[in-house]
């Protein structure tokens, strides 16, 4: 799973989306920012989460407005796996918030 | 329907990503690069459909591999809107592929 890379976890500032409540994201950016005086937050995202990420990235945004939070930079990417035989492609999106 | 935005439609090179298969989507993207010979295209999306103009992107760019095509800018943005007298927001997403 990429939500246990312990590597980036470590790092505190990459916030990996998934199944969980949008606002739980949010307040994991909020909290980035604000407590943990982050000056970049990495929202990474892949497959159909990529969506929600957009949204936990603009939501994020307003929320930080006093802080002047902008989007830095947003890639995309594909990544390769296996699956029943067959090679298939996720799609990936990070998005760096930067203050 | 934004789909139908006749302005954009006209300029060619804006793909709306909708409810249509993805392939469709593809298929729009390498036809502007190869027979319209358009310098760029771009790929509009909002809500839940941004997950899909990833994957489009991805799949055009892989299968325009000679042309050199690249993902030259990504934006992301909000849109309000008032939903049963309620104000909600819907994210936005661009992408500009450049060959």
């Amino acid at each position: 799973m990429i939500e246990n890379n312990k590597s980036s976890e470590e790092k505190g500032n990459v916030i990996f989306v998934g199944g969980k409540p949008l606002v739980n994201y949010v307040r994991g950016v909020v909290i980035q920012f604000t407590k943990n005086n982050s000056s970049e937050v990495v929202i990474k995202s892949r497959g159909k989460f990529i969506s929600k990420a957009v949204d936990i990235a603009e939501i994020a945004k307003r929320s930080l407005d006093d802080l002047k939070v902008f989007v830095k930079e947003i890639k995309i990417s594909s990544e390769q796996f296996e699956s029943s035989g067959k090679q298939t492609n996720v799609s990936l999106m990070e998005i760096v918030l930067s203050k």
